[in-house]
């Protein structure tokens, strides 16, 4: 149920163009796996699941070609009427996804925030809307974004390995994250959780994360793969029309309220962003980051 | 506080007429045992405390017969002013109540539907808007609109047999629980609990819901009506007026929301019910059960 | 983030005067300790945090003039721009506070309800919408109005020991906690557990207290200072903007509720408490307590 007012994604339409949605009755074109330059898709007919693979070294970081070339696979898959699930994970080792490129909201001009900030409310919209079952398979850290992405998801399974950690972890970086992150959070690990957690940017380990519901399940990372496929065996079990309906009915207050102030909360990024305050703080952050590496 | 715009049901007024609301200061009337087909009702009068015992072998499905009767039954001890609590149980072995009786869902006309979905609304909002204290003694499995029902108590013991399971499993059958449904149950256990078990169609064994919060209690079979009367009386040393004040306060905005669109949510229960896929799939899954008894 | 609509509590002017915002660049003038009638506030500028404590024996009750010097003191921090983060404690042994000062309600004035409902709405609006962070600090027992203090702050810590007690009890005496109690409740335990603990008017003893996430941690009495100081520390670790905006953006539905409905919300009070029922609720509740003194 992509909520009305989305606009379909247009920036570099790729090579092998939109797939149309198939009309009922003819016979399905076979989904072969793809990948672009920064995502892997296999897509598994006899299953009908998906698996989406970041590929995006060093840290599967949310830049605008990311996001776009995932705004365009998740689209495919959700008009391939073969496909019924997809389970999203990282071929990266130790990270699903850092989050957001900070480099976007760098010393880029305007409009490339608003292109950028729009591809980020694109994915979320489509992801969090998607009607088909949507599992994380979180086998390495996820802050900010990358912790967005599985939010999204109707179910996580994370890697029980203490060392990776996922939270909405904004605030350290003298940032805000947007009220439909927090909807999401909200959702998910109910209002108190979520205040004191995002006030203090908190990176959760495994451990943390699953005993207050931000991660359903943890396993150990040989197990992943056999314990997702099981998770979404169960999922895929019930009638997609059935589980879609109320998927829809428990998600669409929230997603509603950002496609209603679509515009206005691209307008707040923007003028956030733009203080030379916060870019001070990014510019410290890149900075602090170069440094761990070197 | 029945919120308004609750018409009273008018449906087969019953032999013994209706409990005329007592003005103040007069004697009130000695309130018997009644029973008519379905539900036996009897009130201790020197505790304050009713019984609603559902007697509708096999399974106590919500027929439109039986909605009528209970709905009048609670209307009748809504209005005695010697009547502060109840509790609700099954005097059928194992069961509870199944949920909503399907063959009023199948192969009936439209005006049918109306009035069968008007009677299920209106048990509802009788129920989880009741002025008395309503502790559920759930003494059997309660899928559907049976753990409605409990969910609408202020209170729900549940026997710790894991064979008893509870839960709104709508998606199983290929239906969806209404957004009121839905409003109760995350009330109860709050929105992921919520969003994954709705989904799922789950139902939950008893000390699988005793842990999520779905039963408030565990007791033995043997404990229930001890520990039944033991929760009442806690709740009825209360100060009537502030409880049910306070009871208001955190329930209208979802009782209001019912009442606000209660004749659209009978077109869409109307329009999706008479689709023949799905009819087709109520069909199916009473095959399924007249296999099973058979 | 004092939302709008909140005008300034002009009862009272105290001898120091109101501290004015400080202009940006202004040398800040230090600020010392200060203490009127009933709270004491030390602020230690090296840290950045004020210590607010309740010395109003025998109970910490929340009079007019308790409220009033509590608002004031409130927003002398609050423009002070040496302080960052309140930690809010009694000097009363085994009490923090036992919440609204009864007398205040009781056989008085329509203007005199009027104007301690404004100053209770102005206390919780003040410090549920604090940029500073705000711990409590809960070292006794903490029924009703204290309750609501401890649930406005950031984070609760509580002294271990079970003789200590919280909790919105109101309907114990006979009379309903306001929306904006409930809301600032809900968002703190969630909508099931407000909905039994206010209902029941229940008070919970501290380990109970803990267990549903009603204070956040427990430790013994004589850590409580060491353990506060850490939890602050950790807070103010946060850069202030990102945290305060974050803060923000979790409380303001609910803050903005009351501002909303502020008037009619003290037409409510005063025709509540008018009533001659609950008056005679309240002179019992003080006959008793007097009685329990004697």
């Amino acid at each position: 149920f992509v909520p009305p007012g989305v606009l379909p994604l247009c920036r570099q339409p790729p090579a092998w163009g939109r797939a149309p949605r198939q009309p009922p009755g003819l016979p399905l074109a076979p989904c072969r796996a793809f990948s672009n330059n920064k995502i892997m898709v296999e897509l598994d007919e006899s299953s009908g699941v998906a698996t989406m693979k970041f590929k995006s070294p060093p840290v599967n970081s949310l830049s605008l070609d990311f996001l776009t070339e995932f705004c365009i696979s998740l689209e495919k898959l959700e008009n391939n009427r073969a496909c019924r699930g997809v389970i999203i994970t990282s071929a990266v080792p130790k990270i699903f996804s850092s989050g957001l490129d900070i480099t976007e909201m760098c010393g880029k001009s305007t409009e490339h925030y608003a292109e950028f900030w729009r591809a980020v409310q694109e994915m979320w919209l489509r992801l969090y809307g998607s009607n088909m079952v949507t599992v994380a398979a979180v086998n390495g850290s996820s802050p900010a974004g990358g912790c967005l992405i599985a939010l999204s998801c109707d179910y996580r399974i994370m890697v029980e390995n203490p060392k990776f950690s996922i939270g909405l972890n904004e605030a350290q970086l003298g940032i805000v994250a947007p009220f439909w992150f927090k909807d999401t959070f909200v959702n998910v690990v109910g209002h108190r959780v979520a205040e004191r957690s995002l006030q203090l940017g908190s990176l959760h380990p495994a451990p943390e994360a699953h005993r207050f519901g931000l991660v359903d399940e943890l396993v150990p990372e040989e197990k992943l793969q056999e314990k997702t496929g099981a998770v979404m065996a169960q999922w895929l079990a019930l009638p997609d029309h059935a589980r879609q309906l109320t998927k829809s009915m428990m998600r669409k207050a929230v997603l509603d309220r950002l496609v209603a102030h679509r515009e206005e909360d691209i307008q707040n990024f923007i003028s956030f962003i733009s203080k030379e305050s916060i870019q001070k703080s990014l510019r410290m952050y890149m900075e602090m980051l170069k440094k761990k590496k070197g």
